[in-house]
Formats: C-alpha cells, sequence, structure tokens
C-alpha cells in the first residue's frame, strides 16, 4: 500500500507528465546509456527548430532583437527539446509550454508594434532551478515544492527578484527544474520525482543541487539556466555536464524572495548564477540581470554595475600572453581522479603556451575551511531538514543519509559567532597568501586554477567529497566553471598501490575506475577573489579560447 | 575596601594619567558647565599650535603635503589639546604623544628625502576610538581595553586593518578614546575610567559609544576621529557634539581585526566610519582608506572605489536646485523633542529655499524595525555581556542594566535564522516604499532627513529610545550627520498637554525641559540606501552649505 506521502509525489509526477503535450511523449528505451546520442533522433523538433536549439543564446538574442527570429518559434524549439530532455532525464518539476508561448508570443507583439526588443534577453526562453518563483500574469503562480513532499501544492504568489528582472530584461519562462531533496547534495534526487541522470551516461549522476539545469541545458532543453551554490551547486553540475557555469559572490545577483532549505541562514550564503555552453552566454546573463539595477529591489544585492573595464584589462592582458595565474591539483585532503588531474595540467598547458604565467598554488587550511562550512551546514542539528521531510513523512534520500548525524546537536548563538569569527579570520588570511604570493613573485595574480570536484562525474550515490567547492563558498569567492575535456580510459589510469591520507581520500579513491568513467566530462574552476566577476569571467572565457584552439590543428 | 576589579580600574587610571605629560597638566575646576569654554584659555598651545588645531583636516593634509607644515609641529599641537581634552572631559583610554611625535617625525624625514609625501593623509593625527588595535613599530602595541576591566592589559599585537590603512596613507596615531561598557549604549560609561561627559555642558553625556571621540573631536583634540555605529554609536555623539559624521554601510571600510562586542555577531553589523568637523573632512577620511584597496585585506570590504561620478551627480542637481529629497519628523513611535523637530524644519526650509524639493515620508513600520535590531542585539540572551563582565566583577553600568533582562533567553539558531529571514523581508519591503515614492512623485528619490535621536543631548542616564539609529542599522543604509542649530529655551517650548503615544514616548517626552536643555546641538541625518555613501554625503555637503549660507545675511 502506497503511504500519503507516495500518493501525494505519484500525483505530483502524473501532473508533471500531463504537462507534456500528448504529441511530444515519446517512449525512452530502457536499456539505452547515454540521452545525449538519442535525443536529436527524437523526430521532434523541425530542422530549423533543431538549428535554433544549438544556437548560442547571444546569437539568438541578437537575432530575436533584429526581428530574424521570433521569440515564438524559439520558445516552441527549446519546449521541445525540454519536454524530450525531461523524459529522457528526468530534469523537470514544473513545465508550462503553453504559457510560455502566449508570453512570447506577447513579446512578438512588443517588438512588432515598437520595432525593438524590450530588454537585453528579449523573447530567450531562460531555464529555472525549482528554487525561482513565477507569478502569472492576472492568475497565481506556478508550485515551487523545491522537492519536498510537504511542500506540493504551494503556489507562487509573486515573482522572484530574479524572475521580475529577467522578465523585464525580456525573458521567457517555461520550465521549473529538478533538484535534490534540501538542497545540500552533490546530486539530484527527491520523492516526488526520483533520480535526474546524467545525459551522458545515465549510471552517472548529473550533479546538484542545480542538477536539473545541468541535465536541462546540457541537452539543449535551455539555453541559460539559473542555478544556485552554497557548496558547489552550479559547479558541479556544470562540470559534470560540460557546462560553464558561475558562482557569483554573495550579493552580485538578487536571490531575494527565492525559496531556499535553511532560509535565513547567513552565514554561508548560497547565492545564484547561470549555467551555459559559453562564457559569453554567462555574460549575457550576468549584464542583462544587472541592467535591471537588482539592488533596488533587494537589499542584498550590492550597486555594482557590470565592470567592462575589468574585463577588458584582461583581455589586454591576454592578448600579450600576460594572465599571472595560479594552481593547485590537490587540496591536501582528497586526491582527485586522474581525468580532474589532467584536466588541471591541460589548462596549465594550454595556457602556459599562450605564454601566460602559471605558477604552483599551495592551498591554505582548505581543511579547517571544509571543517568550518560543514559545521555551518548543520549548525541548527538538521532541525529545518528534519522539519520539512517530517512535514510528510518522507524518507531522507540516500546523499543526505550519508550527511546526516542522528545525535549532532544544534550549535548555540555565541557558538555561531565562533563560527563567524574563525570564517572572517580565515577569509583574510587567505587573503594575505594571495598578497604574499603576489610580493613573492613580483605582479598581480589574476586567479587561481582548480578543480571543482575530485571526480569526473560520479556514480550514483557516491558523492562523498565536497571540498572542493565548499571552501570556496567559505572563501566567498568568484568561482567560473570551464568545461576542459572528457575522462579516457587508455589516458587516465588508476593510480597503482595508492596510499589514502585519510578515510574519505580512500572512499574517493576506490570510487575511481577508467572503465567506468570513460567519457565523463572534466572541468576545473577558475577561482577569483570575492566580488571578481568580471575579471574571473573574462579569466575563464579566454581558457576556454585556449583549449578550443589547442584542440583544432 | 576597593574591589579587586576597583583596584584594577585604579591602576589603569593611573596609567592614563600618568600618560599626560606633567607640564600638560592642569587643573580642572569642579564648577565650569562647559569645556569647551575653557579649553582655549589653559595656557597650553602656542598661538601657532592653537592655529592648527582650528584648520580642516583637509586643510591640514595640504599643508603638510607641500611643506608649509611638519607632522611633527602638527602631532603636538592636537597632543597638547588632546591632553586637555581627555582633562576637561575624560573622553581617553589611552594616550601616547612621545610614540606619536616619533611617528610624525618619521613622516617629516619621508618627506624631506623624497620631496613628497606617503600618501594623502600625510602627517595628520587621526584619533581612535578604543576598538582599534595600534601594533607599534619594533614592540608590542597599546592596550585595547574597551572599557570592560577584564580587558584591561590585552595588548594589541596587531594592526586593525583600518590602523593599517591608515598607517600606509600617513596617519599618525596617539590616542583611543573612551567608549561604555558593552559598546551597546548611547552614552559613555565605564568602571575603568568612569563618565565622559559632553564639552557643551558636564552634565548632559557626549553620546555613546563613539562618546570619546565625539568630545574629542568637538574639543579639537583631534581633527577627524574614526567610530563606530551598530545602533548609532557613531551617529549620536557626532549629534551630541555638533560634529558631521558617517555611517557607512557595511562593507565599505574595513573593520577586520578591531576588537568588539559580540564578535561574529553578523546579523546587524557594526560599522566603522569618521566623525569630523565638516562633510569634505569625512570625504578626505573615506578616500584616504579607499585610496589603499581595503577589499585586498579584509574579506568583508567590497571592492568598490570611491565613486566620483555619484557625488559630481549630485553636485550637478545642487547647482540647479534639482535635489529631490523626503523627510520625517516622527518614527511613529516617539516624538522627538522640539529642538529636533525644529532642526529637521529648518533643513527642510532651507532646501526648499534654494529650489530643492522636499516630500513628507512616511515611516515604513519602523516600530518592526527597532524590535527585530532590538531582539539581534540581545540574541545571545545577554551571554556575551555576562561573561566579559562577569569576568571581572565588575557590574553592570546604569545604561546597560535599562536594557539588559536577566530573564531572556537566547535564541536558538533557527529563531536566528527566522529573524535573518524577516530583517531581509522587511529591507526590501522598504526598497518598494523608495521605489513606490518615486514613482508617485515621477522621478529619483535623493534621500531621507530625519532625526538622529529624539532629544539634542540627554542628562546622564537619561538615553532611552535608540530606534531613530537602529531602524537605519536593521536597514544597513548609509546615513550622514549633519549639524544644524542648538537648542533655544525662548523657540524650543515643550509641548503643553502631550499625550504619549506609548510608554516609551512618554518617558522621552517627560526628559525634556527647555530650561535643561538650552544650548544642546541639534542634527539631523541624511539617509540614504545601503552603499549610497558618494551621492549621501555629497547631499549632507550641500544641506550644510545652506545651512552655512542661511546664517549669513
Amino acid at each position: 500500500m502506497a503511504t500519503d506521502w507516495e500518493k501525494k509525489a505519484a500525483a505530483a509526477r502524473s501532473k508533471l507528465n500531463e504537462s507534456i503535450p500528448q504529441d511530444w511523449r515519446r517512449v525512452i528505451p530502457d536499456n539505452h546509456v547515454a540521452a545525449i546520442d538519442h535525443v536529436a533522433s527524437c523526430d521532434l523538433l523541425t530542422t530549423r527548430e533543431a538549428e535554433i536549439i544549438q544556437m548560442s543564446a547571444t546569437a539568438l538574442v541578437a537575432d530575436l532583437a533584429n526581428g530574424r527570429l521570433k521569440s515564438a518559434e524559439v520558445t516552441i524549439a527549446f519546449c521541445k527539446r525540454a519536454a524530450l530532455a525531461i523524459q529522457w532525464t528526468n530534469c523537470g518539476h514544473q513545465f508550462f509550454p503553453d504559457e510560455a508561448l502566449s508570453q512570447a508570443k506577447q513579446l512578438d507583439e512588443y517588438f512588432e508594434k515598437h520595432g525593438k526588443p524590450i530588454g537585453p534577453l528579449h523573447g530567450l526562453p531562460i531555464s529555472l532551478k525549482d528554487q525561482l518563483r513565477i507569478k502569472v500574469r492576472n492568475t497565481i503562480g506556478h508550485e515551487t515544492h523545491m522537492g519536498y513532499i510537504s511542500w506540493i501544492g504551494r503556489i507562487d504568489e509573486e515573482d522572484s527578484v530574479l524572475t521580475a528582472m529577467l522578465r523585464k530584461a525580456g525573458a521567457v519562462f517555461y520550465v521549473k527544474t529538478s533538484v535534490p531533496q534540501t538542497l545540500m547534495t552533490g546530486e539530484t534526487f527527491n520523492h516526488i520525482i526520483g533520480r535526474t541522470v546524467n545525459p551522458r551516461n545515465k549510471a552517472w549522476s548529473c550533479g546538484g543541487s542545480s542538477g536539473g539545469e545541468g541535465a536541462m541545458v546540457s541537452l539543449r532543453g535551455g539555453v541559460i539556466g539559473i542555478g544556485t551554490d552554497i557548496g558547489g551547486s552550479i559547479r558541479i553540475p556544470a562540470a559534470f555536464n560540460f557546462l560553464y557555469g558561475i558562482r557569483p559572490s554573495h550579493g552580485r545577483i538578487p536571490y531575494g524572495k527565492m525559496a531556499n532549505s535553511m532560509e535565513g541562514q547567513e552565514t554561508v550564503h548560497s547565492v545564484v548564477g547561470p549555467m551555459a555552453h559559453s562564457a559569453s552566454d554567462l555574460r549575457l546573463l550576468m549584464t542583462s540581470v544587472l541592467n535591471e539595477q537588482p539592488w533596488l529591489y533587494d537589499s542584498k544585492v550590492i550597486p555594482m554595475p557590470w565592470r567592462v573595464h575589468e574585463e577588458e584589462a584582461i583581455y589586454r592582458k591576454a592578448r600579450l600572453g600576460n594572465l599571472s595565474l595560479a594552481f593547485y591539483e590537490n587540496d591536501g585532503s582528497v586526491q582527485p581522479h586522474p581525468p580532474v588531474v589532467r584536466a588541471v595540467d591541460m589548462v596549465v598547458s594550454c595556457l602556459e603556451k599562450a605564454g601566460h604565467t602559471v605558477r604552483s598554488w599551495q592551498p591554505y587550511r582548505h581543511d579547517l575551511a571544509v571543517s568550518l562550512v560543514g559545521r555551518v551546514y548543520v549548525s541548527d542539528g538538521h532541525a529545518d531538514v528534519s522539519h520539512e521531510t517530517g512535514a510528510s513523512g518522507e524518507p531522507l534520500i540516500p546523499n543526505v543519509v550519508d550527511l546526516f548525524d542522528p545525535d549532532l546537536s544544534a550549535v548555540n548563538v555565541n557558538e555561531l559567532w565562533d563560527l563567524q569569527s574563525q570564517k572572517w579570520k580565515y577569509q583574510m588570511e587567505y587573503l594575505q597568501k594571495w598578497l604574499e604570493f603576489e610580493a613573492t613573485h613580483g605582479g598581480e595574480l589574476d586567479a587561481i586554477i582548480a578543480p571543482v570536484a575530485a571526480t569526473a562525474c560520479v556514480r550514483h550515490n557516491q558523492y562523498r567529497y565536497y571540498g572542493y567547492s565548499t571552501a570556496i563558498n567559505l572563501l566567498d569567492w568568484t568561482s567560473v566553471v570551464v568545461p576542459v575535456t572528457f575522462a579516457d580510459k587508455d589516458v587516465d589510469k588508476a593510480i597503482p598501490d595508492y596510499s589514502p591520507l585519510n578515510d574519505m581520500d580512500g572512499l574517493v579513491h576506490k570510487e575511481y575506475d577508467a572503465e567506468v568513467y570513460h567519457g565523463a566530462p572534466v572541468a576545473i574552476q577558475v577561482l577569483g577573489r570575492r566580488l571578481s566577476e568580471e575579471k574571473t569571467l573574462a579569466i575563464a572565457e579566454e581558457i576556454g579560447r585556449l583549449l578550443d584552439s589547442s584542440l583544432t590543428p
């Protein structure tokens, strides 16, 4: 007999299934491995639609702004592809193509009437993680259940600030993508829709918590997806899906009126940012949002327009082969899998070949950072998580069970303040290390290259070590993920007779299998100090350019 | 018999007394009222020194940079005057003129050798609240006891980030000024040095918690003083001492490595900023600190240089009589004393006379803001305060007793998160009010004029209502205090048959006495949204200019 919560979950699943128009439904063969190999041959998109979804967001908005493309056709193209992505990878929570089309038509009418776009994202479909609220014109909004059964039926009564900014910029909304229960894991599984899988191999995770976005954008069911990141939740799915992603520093992009777990937790802020196929599409999103002056609406946003001069300074250095970078392959706690180490090395060689300077970086007490941030995540002794799951009686998902300590107590206010003091002290010490590096080597250090995760993808329920991403959350640095390559069983051999540094290192090491992970995407992150989005993104773009040109003979 | 803590306090007092050179000591007559009427006739400063201390900081650094003045003579002038200020108003915690002179001489040597100043504050003495740490070259630093007996003997082992920035900019340190026990009160009294009094009337408070700075700068024992503000602690003493003061938004000026009470409390951040005799001297300090790129050292500082274009936009509007402002006289909870209402009206008339638009502002739920921020201040159930006072056995001072509820519990982490959620929601609602005002009246609203406190000065132990300042701390808005006028018993008559809105209003109302407060300084605050320091300071400057010119026939 199905329990109450199972019935509620089943009803929500049915609602999602029904939201996919009949003639967009396909039978997904059980025996497939990689959705990405099949989705194009599903005979749903027209040739023109198939071309549209392959375009960059930057190219799309250009053609939408000059009238060569209509929003309606772009929207239908992405809706169709999103419908396939949802069916193949289970990456959707809410899907509303009719409404999207009606919004698109209104934008087309606007263009017709005024002869100009309504904003920099005019007519562009944007895919949203199921934390962003969408009020629908003249009616109530969509549901935001965020993977909690007890939240099913919670209707969006207003736009999140970011939704409103994107709307003003001309974006079209058509889908809310999947997240894991609690949002606090690096994979994407919840008891409402089940598991979201990696489009390149259904045995691999799509990453998390913005895993739905990772799968959706990877399959080009979306051209830009909006994710959030409190411990790697933009970066891990970007890396696992061969995408670019930016974790802006807190205060750059508005989080106001979004749903969240542990709402009000401000010790380590969750941040929101885009995932896309290129650095320039990330920039399009960032500049379009900042163009709407989000600081006038969300008190946590810093009144800081996009600083073009910061980018230009990097472009100049890039042209001259004058970038000064650092890198690390190992954070001192967990040795990354061979493909990850190779990706870092590839980036370093590419940069050096172009004349840039890349020196070794000594990670500064990342174990302390990881331990502090870990304590912050559970500083309420799991009270929030227990409350939200307990309300429906649903069990914890395996990833959360891994992180859950039933004996853990909440910290008290003074202990929380002590954690916050330690955080600040650590952040300042790390800034000091940056300055010392500059003093030692003479001249500015532009960014640091590092792994995003210890693994290139991961099999389900095997994501263990969050330290490569979470240390950066504690620092609140800007991080941009750059996709680099794919694991190769012939090159990325396991290290023989590896002696683990600690239990976690052993656990992570054991998971590596060159055969199993063959073909898994591998990325690096480019790290800049706090609020260095322009500079760090420009460096990521240069790295991407160098990697691309290294592939063309 | 003196208790242990009394003995420790007495020893610290003796140390302070001894730090004043013999021939700088004066006998202070018991029967004086206003230090400000006597201090100039103490026969200590030479005529030239007396002229120096009357100069603005902006004029001083100009003459120090062109060699017309030497840092040594400027430093001696301010040290002498500071010695008098300490003796007359009890505004010092640590005084170290010898060291200051040696620092000044080094700067003079630098100037001699290089023919140019070391930085924008070259040779300028800056007075520091006793939260800033000072490492002394080649030796250990000064003491930071912050008014807690249990902290006596705590030696500064490093510079606070701000101290280091000021040092690099060329500032000379010579004094640490007094604060109240806990820092959490609007007056300045502690069990180590006793009470700091108002230079204009020793029966009035100098304000708090940066009360030592208020008295020191008011008496020109300093030209720029550094204060901090978590609930009005820069603004109240600025107002009570006829000074300008800026409460920057959090993240603009570095607080790193400063001492504080309730360290690690981040729900409502304490901020640091200057107090001075003019808006332009505040600007000098702000620009000099930002010039040193404090964000490279303190992770909480936003990488945002001084935005000259924001000031210039205001200067243009000011010239054209095009400023658009709003004002309120009453926050809906406590009616300010008559001189305060008159000060707001004076500012409004001045602005209107110059052609600017000033409309009435409806304070939005300030009672909620005051209640939220109040709960944050005591969210640990007084644990920190009880610990620091309990360590020595010293009793709580009367102002703290007023705020102390022995039955109050600490909030738990989830309750703190809830407070933080409420704070954010309120901040966003208030931003919405700002936008609605602009929509209603068409065009940008530049700033809001408001009282700083309900009273013009206050008699000792009578500071009760913090709401005029604390609501702004919850919003984290930029606030600049502009001194306006002085209470006048012939004009500022008590309201007859006043019916209090509530108990607090009754308490505050009862304290007003036109005779008692005759001559008390009155100020207003200019409020700008978060991180609007350039704009808000420029508006404050314009208001000051208009007030000045309204006094000259």
